[in-house]
């Protein structure tokens, strides 16, 4: 028989305990601090009717980088490469039931069949935040406020990265007082949308073929903040409208903020803010994570508008900005004890220890492998757990035991009875 | 434009918040209950290549009811039916580095392509939990020790589930001493696999098929555990092996335990014990999660050999079997507080309120939608929110907070500064 491989498909990640832990160490702060915003958890599948992705998701995803077949029913089904047109579905499905605003979040599995590299998986975790029902500043603040809050629990510092923010309508604005059609202006968001991609003069070129004899004053629009608030008017709404939002940060406490005309996302269904947050260090100087605004996705489905602020945050490019930034926890398992068995005599006695620390809510695991005792102290060593109580006649007959912490070589005798409260503390 | 459908792709689940804190609750004690016998959480994609399932998982479940596709790379790839091969796939990739014997778990979703009925559905999460390392006693009371704790956890009393425990050798004993052919005895094995689906004379019939002339006295022998242990001698090596199983489980409590010859597990790579827990209720009889030694299995990627004993339990049918036995919990919002704000002026104040509270662990919602303070009170009672705090101008001069408890409609002023301390309590 032909031996199969052992690594996994190519692109994606086995998670071994040691990588379960710093994966559950990013959840469990993701859920941390949008819970304690008010938000609350959903779930779908990651199986999605492909049309879903048609409307809104962007030629390039859909066509290119899905996980697209046929079912054995001959339904056309796409593994979601993100998480917004889900949501948009599962909001659209109840809307008469739900009551609004809706702040909801999930950690869904994405897929995207593309060139593995680094920053870029086949499947990655995306934490989802959205807040359904509420067109304000208010809800824009809340939901960048968020954003911020989790880097910052991670033990990011204000200057380790830079929140962007762009509004899709003061582009619009520009276009229109450039007398620059709605479809030439789809084309040239799309231009800069990839500015960063591409050489200055590149971009040119590419600036001037729909914007013919305009693209010097396009280019200077969009390279100086001061000069497109003066062609569109400070008191332009538009203008008016981020100002104060980014007042509102401010006055948060969210100051790392920076008014980026450019700021275009990719995605289609953006109707207005866009914001996205970028690493600030020299060696991994890239875009985090980002997110906007989206008022008509409901659209698609044939429901009125709810207008929707929310972003997606990758376990991956985090993994990279914490490592860059020096800001992952060092390696803690979640056992606390291991008991290890002198004699076969003593293994009763072992057990109903192991069962009362148990059942009092302490992680222990105890060894069945019979081996001699160094090698069950080595074996606790090897896995990093800090205790090891040992077990052989004395403990039966004394009812005291010697507690060893491993990594400070301290030994404590402890008796039966106060084992769970010497491990409570 | 085609309005999109909103219902999800047939055969899976959305999981709006109430769900998903059923869910959750689910997942939760499952964590609890196998880390506090020091299991260790693992993950993987699930895209695995087809190639993984095609030798041990059986044919009907390959060839039938696996999502299978090729991608854009023309390989072959499943979405995984079960979490067995992907797991041991895994240990055998680093089985030089691991220190056995491991204690893993993992909660998983997986896909079956099968018509959707009342407990199947095409996609469920299913707890694994195995230890690899060790073929003994100990490590078969653990395992069955873990699946009767997480029970026990969720309330279940002893009388609600039976475990039916078989060791495949004894079967194979049993055709050894009546002559039978291994090629026969695996179709034989089949059979009895589907006992329980199809009639008495049915499965006379299919017997016969293979066990010509011996078929009375093979049924004889399935149904009765005395007239077998007489046919191979109580004195049978894993007679012995069982019957020292089932009193170690007994001096663990664990006492609602039941011989079951007849108890095969449909995958292919069982090599031992097997045990199924099955629910006792009259309305819900059925098996809900089950499974087994397989010692061989790491064979298939050319490894040496590692005996693991696993199980894996399913979200749907455990949902059933609680739903059955009253054992659902009460829906309980996340969300402990919303403020209300009364008028714009005392939004900033509210939100210093909220802020801390937030900081301070506790989670807390507030109003951004301008509404009326009513509507806005109602909103919190719609989504269960324990306790609303209306913020207005009194509140901002005095700095005493009224806070309501919406459920028992008591309301207490309680001052800015022993807001924190009065919800820790």
């Amino acid at each position: 028989m032909k031996k199969l491989e052992t690594a996994p498909y190519k692109g994606v990640r086995d998670f071994y305990p040691k990588d379960m832990t710093l994966l559950s160490y990013i959840f469990s702060n993701w859920k941390k601090v949008v819970e304690s915003f008010g938000y609350e958890e959903y779930s779908a599948s990651p199986l999605e009717p492909t049309e879903l992705y048609a409307a809104k998701t962007g030629e390039e995803i859909v066509n290119e980088q899905t996980y697209t077949f046929k079912d054995r029913g001959d339904r056309s089904v796409t593994l979601r490469p993100e998480m917004t047109p889900t949501v948009a579905r599962m909001v659209a499905h109840k809307e008469n039931e739900l009551p609004f605003p809706l702040r909801w979040y999930s950690v869904p599995n994405v897929f995207r069949y593309e060139k593995p590299q680094k920053g870029r998986l086949r499947e990655h975790f995306q934490l989802n935040v959205d807040l359904f029902g509420v067109d304000n500043i208010e809800a824009d603040v809340e939901v960048i406020n968020v954003a911020y809050s989790i880097l910052k629990k991670f033990g990011a510092k204000d200057s380790d990265f830079v929140i962007k923010i762009n509004n899709r309508k003061i582009l619009g604005a520009l276009f229109d007082s450039l007398k620059i059609s709605k479809e030439k202006a789809h084309k040239i968001s799309k231009v800069i949308d990839k500015k960063e991609k591409i050489s200055p003069a590149a971009f040119e070129t590419a600036i001037e073929e729909y914007a013919k004899g305009k693209t010097e004053t396009l280019i200077s629009n969009l390279e100086s903040n001061q000069v497109l608030i003066q062609t569109l008017g400070n008191d332009h709404g538009e203008i008016v409208k981020l100002m104060k939002l980014i007042e509102a940060l401010d006055k948060e406490g969210i100051k790392n903020v920076s008014f980026t005309p450019t700021l275009m996302r990719g995605f289609d269904y953006y109707t207005g803010i866009v914001f996205e947050i970028f690493d600030t260090s020299e060696e991994n100087s890239r875009s985090l994570f980002g997110g906007g605004r989206y008022n008509d996705l409901l659209d698609i489905f044939g429901k009125r508008k709810i207008p929707t602020i929310g972003f997606g945050m990758g376990d991956v490019t985090l993994k990279d900005f914490l490592e860059t930034h020096d800001l992952l926890p060092n390696y803690k398992s979640n056992i606390i004890i291991h008991i290890c068995v002198i004699t076969e005599e003593a293994r009763d006695y072992a057990n109903s220890i192991t069962k009362n620390l148990r059942e009092n809510g302490i992680k222990v695991s105890i060894d069945i492998s019979g081996k001699k005792i160094s090698d069950q102290i080595k074996y606790a060593d090897k896995k990093d757990i800090p205790f090891v109580i040992c077990i052989g006649e004395d403990e039966v007959e004394n009812k005291i035991l010697k507690v060893k912490n491993i990594p400070t070589h301290e030994e404590k005798e402890v008796k039966e009875d106060d084992l769970v409260s010497f491990f409570r503390m």
